[in-house]
């Protein structure tokens, strides 16, 4: 009962840097897509290997068995999936069976919203947000993180396998933004550690490529102090994940925690300094690793 | 001119959990050790295995060619160079051309103040405080984080290899407290998201033991959210790191960082989570991922 490439077309809505990529990854294991992103051009190539055009998000799911979305802010989910200016929607033409699988970092919240309303049209739909950014996009190696029924899981799983490595259901509609919501809190309070770190390094006259090496395999350690702190260390702060989306993940999970009764101060602190950086020139297009620059000065 | 087991002596001062492991080491590599520590009974075993007694610190010194040095807080440090009661210290009667090592994680300044004590007097001395805590001693795979001159580091370098593994000269005098403080500004921002992350999970209803699974081994994994998130997790709140040393430690990095002009804020507030954590019936005796229950009330 999974999806096949020869049974079941896939619709792909939004598709930007990491959308590309996974399409891509689709097309490779041999499956139909039916694409629609705001700004066709951007697409041309995607086209021209063999995705199929369709107009709006509602065209896209018209011929799909499953539709994938991966957009950019939870109004933008909420457009694609109730409808727009005329547009009705993903639901409002979605097939009899068929699978909606929101990609898009969002609010668990909406997801169950999602969720109840397909259920009320006798679909299925899946939160399944992803961790790796456009390194793990391109490679295939995204961690995939379902909320949803274990039928739907299974069902759409060839699909998830073709864009992903590490790939859970962590629990009913919204469990997977939650999980998400939860790897973004470890990310806000290490980032900020690491920023503060390594400046301080940096006045207090430590070589600190040696700092790094020294401290990077002991308790300190991580991806966030190995890898970005190796390149605030060299001064490259070219975004592989943007100051102006983490602002928006924090922001979701701060208003989750204050829903949950969670008093999660360096959640808090993380977005305030995020936000202050966003306000400098450039901040926001800045990576992640930009924050060392807002301690720097 | 590096230091041999037959022609050179190593005193000990301060052998608690960590210092006893390290003591060993060197006894295992054959080095005669002068042991001195607050509590004689509590190293009857040393003594029992050939360790030599000594009565004070200055004792420990007017008999050693390395004298190593750890003890609790930056007052011990002080009291056991520069004397105390009567005990005039180790700078008192260290042997001509002795180097003076403080492995204690203390704080630059007074690493300085040590450093150019010793000189006056024709001594060397380095601060080498370690991170991989009781497990890192007793297994001899501790990172050393060292201060000083080039020629005293290569002359005990020796007895560093038979104590750690990732061992680094880093700068002057004060340079090992600093990249001390350095690691120890990660992990203070490093620990809050986890913490705060995994409460979230777990109000959130999730199976943390899969989210761990999933989000470990991506942007957010390190040894915090791995290691003591898996401990948090398990609802295991033993010291591996008290909370009160670590509140020692947090104090050291914000007097330094304000001395520095740097605004640590996230290192700030991790110091008064902390501190709120040790009013907490019991709360300075857990390890540092106790910090979990101060989220889950």
């Amino acid at each position: 009962m999974t999806v096949t490439p020869g049974n079941h077309a896939v619709g792909f809505v939004g598709l930007g840097i990491m959308g590309k990529s996974m399409a891509r990854h689709l097309m490779a294991a041999g499956f139909t897509v039916n694409a629609y992103t705001r700004t066709r051009a951007k697409i041309e190539d995607l086209l021209s290997e063999g995705a199929v055009w369709k107009d709006d998000p509602a065209a896209v799911a018209a011929d799909s068995d499953v539709v994938i979305t991966m957009v950019g802010y939870p109004h933008d989910v909420e457009d694609v999936y109730f409808g727009k200016d005329g547009d009705g929607g993903i639901l409002s033409t979605a097939k009899a069976g068929a699978v909606l699988v929101d990609m898009t970092t969002s609010s668990p919240s909406l997801a169950q919203r999602i969720a109840a309303a397909a259920e009320a049209k006798g679909l299925k739909a899946l939160d399944a947000p992803v961790s790796g950014g456009d390194v793990g996009a391109r490679n295939g190696t995204l961690a995939i993180m379902v909320g949803g029924d274990q039928e739907a899981f299974d069902h759409v799983l060839p699909l998830f396998e073709a864009m992903g490595k590490s790939i859970a259901l962590l629990g009913p509609a919204g469990a997977g933004q939650h999980t998400k919501m939860v790897n973004q809190t470890v990310i806000a309070g290490t980032i900020m550690g690491v920023a503060e770190a390594l400046v301080y390094a940096k006045k207090a006259g430590l070589d600190c490529k040696k700092v790094l090496d020294v401290i990077g395999g002991g308790a300190a350690g991580g991806f966030q102090l190995n890898v970005l702190g190796a390149r605030m260390v060299d001064g490259d702060f070219d975004p592989g994940f943007f100051v102006h989306h983490f602002i928006k993940d924090l922001g979701i999970a701060e208003t989750e925690a204050d829903g949950l009764g969670l008093d999660a101060r360096a959640l808090k602190l993380a977005k305030s300094q995020f936000e202050r950086l966003a306000q400098e020139p450039g901040g926001k297009e800045l990576g992640t690793q930009g924050l060392f620059t807002l301690y720097d000065k």
